[in-house]
């Protein structure tokens, strides 16, 4: 019987994610997936990121993950989204060439030492039920698998059913197995299964597009954006990009759908499980929204090498026929053709709160749940679960405290924070308005918040951080050269940009406070500066330039942050033993009493935010912790 | 409901080749596939080509299919089989990239015009009761679409059963849907359904053979090895090219299988259905020769970017632990790793005398077969087949005759023949002993022999056929001028080479007749007859070349197997009405005249070759068809 470190079941972005981390800081690990074939796929639009999803994704880079750079080697697109808005939603999104991707995540993985990928499916997690301790997984070839550490990362996978219509079938994806057995070891161990719905929408011919009306959203081709520092600026600009096209329902199109909104499973009583409210189905946006007339809907190429085009904003589970009028109703899609239908996917998740902050199941040592298995929805929540996971059971492993981040350092932390300690109702999806830190959790400096991390736990090399470290220096070392700086009307270029801006200036003034003004740019203050002479650097690479103009520009709004920040973190950070006996307390409520058992709080932050938890209960609780209760 | 020409049904090889042809022949097709991912894969070996097999790559090229141009794009290695043999099984054999090749066919099918490609599964075939034609096709997901020809190429889907061991699922292949229904349309039409069993080997990560012990086989990257004239041989040529490496099984791999042959489905009564004969499982193997202690295997890389190493030889259905212990057994895989189980897949096939020779089911007009789902197995065998389908689908849409090969003109021919006429008893593979012309049918001269037929039906452009008579004139004018050019002692260079190979000359010799000698190659014949100061074209292409020596070294028997041929066309060709009454016929055989009514041979040739009708029985079916009995 073969033995491993750790087994990772599911080789979508959770899996993948998890085996990297465990196989890369040395763990003997097996990642088992249906078909090799589906390594990486995206199974629904061809993206990556946008707002809160592009931080997930930095995030997970910082931390030594994949997901970014493999984007950065397989997109057809690169764009910043809110380039109009604060830098808390300002986002990259990346369109991706589909196969692409997923080829080159499995070359990565074949490539990976510590790491064998066996096609094979997973039927059952064997466990200790004495020690409640998992012990491997039992394949349907007849195999049988020993591991210390199991994380599962199933995806949709789970007793998928999917729906056309009427029309219903077993399959994780459209024409592809789902995992019958798998749900009933979850069942043993007692915990609590829910069924989720999501969905996916049509693929067209590109061929039978009339682009000529549509409003084009080409690429950013001239400055090199990506998603990791590691990736090469030149690679990245090498590439060829492809648009995308924007076009909209209109009357006609609600019309149809409401008029048959017998036809679709969500409404008609055949899907009774819940669906992402952020990425609702077509039906859905309609009925919830009927004063609109309208809703926005992006065509989006599949790759170089394909005439598919994923229309995203139409998920839809109407029978095939009404998918086509549908279409067909819709501005430069009145010929189209449709190459792949839309469906429904029903399937199991495990309600998260069975979880502690490391995605350990509570109640069995050694196992792991990662995605959406977790009720969460997207490729980029799931990815950084899998990392968490996978960073966690090797952490594990290796005798060390585990990794737990907080929601002042990271969306990933909110995003875990929020499925284990909310009941979560619907897929959950990362949305930058989750965090009350968002102007301090930005994409631009994910890598000064959470590289150090990815470099204690051995997943960032001594190059790597080292780069993080030298940007974090110049970052600071040139804002405090500018506020060191004066400068007034014998500077020429200051006195030119202050007509152009129509701006005045009372004396000398410093670089930095300069920069402060919104008509000032990082590029004004250097050409001031340059005809000043100083005598510090000033030029730096792209991203330094802008977090130095982050920075100073947003100084106000982030000092007050973290002053937040300091505040609730003292809360926050305050331990809560895991074998606290909650039943001990006196003077808190029946509920919280009820839900802080089932949920087991690693903290006072984490506890405040349980539904059913007051903040009286949790002066109760804190008496309690510093024993002035007992 | 949409409407199309022509649909075909599986985008494997088979349909993939049905598709083009009836599209590029201007036709509105529709090519219905599971998955879109799926298209062209090769679900066994990675391999294209070998004798009998590469003959039919390039009958399939010459008719102007893609098969050939397709690898052509997509190998990974080429290499020419029987140097040392004589030119009738001399064979180019290329190993693919498994993923380039799929891709590079979806992109051509997606790029080629008036050829729709939908993700759906095909459930039911709809045709007319009472006129016996076909009317379209039912989808999965509920549609209907109506279709004038219907070409069915499903594979090993039908009720496909994917056996390891004990270890049973339903599917095409490992991971894949199977179709569960739409053999019930077969039974509805009445033909004969069978049920074919085939296999695959385990596939091991590279990163965990030990290559040092085993024999290495490069490939040819001198000379530009390629499957279709019209590819460019600089493109073929640029290529990297990756070695396959040979090994071989042994004593304790044959005990380890014979002490376990109770857990082989194949010989525990599991599986009752037939494998192929001429690629038999490893257990088979070694069961049917125990004299043999040893039997070579083939480790065949996937592709550039993948460890994946496929062992070709391995074919087995044995549970994954022995399949472990086999492989662990054999040189330079002692710690080899799995990373896919082989399994032996069980589907159903209708038997192939329900078709006409054009491959339309006879009960029900506009109906074709192709591929596995008539009996056979190899890509390339359904590929021809497939190809056939949308000729003969494409011209009977255009009113015209139907595309007929024969035996003497081509691979393609024998193998119609053999499936439509003989009683196939396990999955049917091409060999040159299949054919008693394969002197003729050589795959240097497959251009010449059929390149014709593809121009006439049009999927030749004028220019492609241009070429093939330029290469056609050039070799039969070279030989005349050969055949006219007597030199003797006075040319130096030849009395260097009869020194140097040993050999005299009585006086005057012509160079055609130096050439036909054994030690004499064209590139000699080409020195002496520069010496000579000759005045016509001696240097070619190298196909051109080639065939100028095969065509004077084999004249001999080419002649004699020309004169065969001759004689048998002439009963060959005689044709029997689609409508002939074989009951009226007295002084023939009971078991000939059923088998005649069943199988309505197209001519006398087919017919004296159907099992159980003697040449007894032919001698009065002609006497019939002549007039002289009625």
């Amino acid at each position: 019987m073969s033995s491993y470190d750790v087994i990772v079941v599911g080789a979508g972005h959770a899996g993948i994610e998890a085996a990297l981390a465990t196989s890369r800081k040395g763990h003997k690990t097996a990642i088992f997936t249906i078909v090799l074939e589906n390594i990486g796929q995206m199974s629904c639009n061809p993206s990556i990121g946008g707002p809160a999803k592009s931080h997930l994704v930095k995030e997970i880079d910082a931390l030594g993950g994949e997901m970014g750079r493999n984007m950065d080697k397989s997109f057809v697109q690169m764009r910043i989204l809110n380039t109009k808005k604060g830098p808390a939603v300002r986002s990259l999104r990346a369109q991706a060439d589909r196969k692409v991707y997923a080829r080159n995540m499995k070359k990565t993985l074949e490539a990976q030492e510590n790491l064998d990928i066996i096609q094979d499916m997973v039927v059952s997690i064997t466990f200790d039920k004495d020690k409640k301790v998992v012990t491997g997984v039992k394949t349907k070839n007849g195999l049988e698998f020993l591991a210390k550490k199991v994380i599962i990362a199933t995806g949709t996978f789970l007793n998928g059913l999917l729906y056309v219509g009427d029309k219903l079938v077993e399959g994780g994806r459209m024409g592809e197995l789902s995992s019958k057995e798998l749900t009933n070891s979850f069942i043993e161990m007692g915990l609590e299964i829910k069924r989720f719905k999501t969905g996916t929408s049509p693929r067209i011919d590109k061929r039978t597009i009339d682009f000529n009306e549509l409003e084009e959203q080409p690429g950013e081709t001239k400055i090199a954006l990506k998603y990791s520092s590691r990736s090469s600026d030149e690679e990245v600009l090498a590439k060829p990009q492809l648009s995308c096209y924007l076009t909209r329902t209109n009357v006609n199109t609600h019309n149809l759908i409401l008029d048959h909104i017998d036809k679709s499973p969500l409404y008609n009583g055949t899907i009774s499980s819940i669906g992402p409210r952020y990425c609702p189905s077509i039906e859905d946006k309609i009925v919830k929204f009927r004063d609109k007339d309208s809703h926005h809907l992006f065509l989006e190429p599949e790759g170089f090498d394909t005439n598919e085009v994923y229309i995203s904003g139409l998920s839809t589970s109407y029978p095939a026929y009404l998918q086509e009028q549908m279409v067909r109703s819709i501005k430069g899609m009145e010929n189209a053709r449709i190459m792949r239908y839309g469906y429904a996917v029903e399937y199991d998740i495990v309600n998260a709160k069975e979880l502690d902050y490391t995605l350990e199941v509570k109640k069995i040592k050694g196992l792991y749940l990662a995605g959406q298995i977790n009720g969460t929805s997207g490729y980029e929540e799931a990815a950084a679960q899998g990392l968490m996971a996978g960073i966690n059971a090797s952490l594990a492993l290796e005798n060390r405290e585990p990794l737990i981040l907080y929601k002042d350092n990271s969306y990933i932390a909110t995003m875990i924070d929020d499925i284990i300690t909310k009941e979560i109702q619907e897929p959950y999806r990362m949305f930058t308005a989750r965090s009350e830190y968002r102007l301090l959790l930005r994409e631009d400096n994910a890598d000064l918040r959470l590289s150090k991390y990815g470099y204690e736990i051995g997943l960032l090399s001594k190059e790597e951080y080292d780069k993080v470290l030298e940007k974090e220096k110049a970052v600071y070392e040139t804002i405090d050269n500018l506020s060191n700086t004066n400068v007034g009307t014998s500077n020429k270029v200051l006195v030119e940009l202050l007509e152009k801006y129509n701006e005045t200036i009372k004396s000398g003034i410093s670089l930095k406070e300069l920069l402060r003004r919104p008509s000032f740019t990082y590029q004004d203050v250097k050409e001031i500066a340059r005809y000043a002479n100083v005598s510090y650097q000033i030029d730096f690479r792209d991203d330094i330039e802008y977090q130095i103009e982050v920075f100073i520009k947003y100084e106000g709004y982030i000092d007050r942050a973290m002053k937040m920040m300091e505040k609730n973190k003292k809360l926050e950070e305050k331990k809560i033993p895991k074998d606290f006996n909650y039943d001990i307390m006196t003077g808190i409520g029946r509920e919280a009493k009820q839900r802080l058992n089932e949920i087991r709080p690693y903290n006072i932050g984490q506890a405040s935010r349980i539904m059913g938890v007051t903040p009286a209960d949790i002066s109760v609780l804190i008496m309690y912790l510093d024993g002035r209760l007992s």
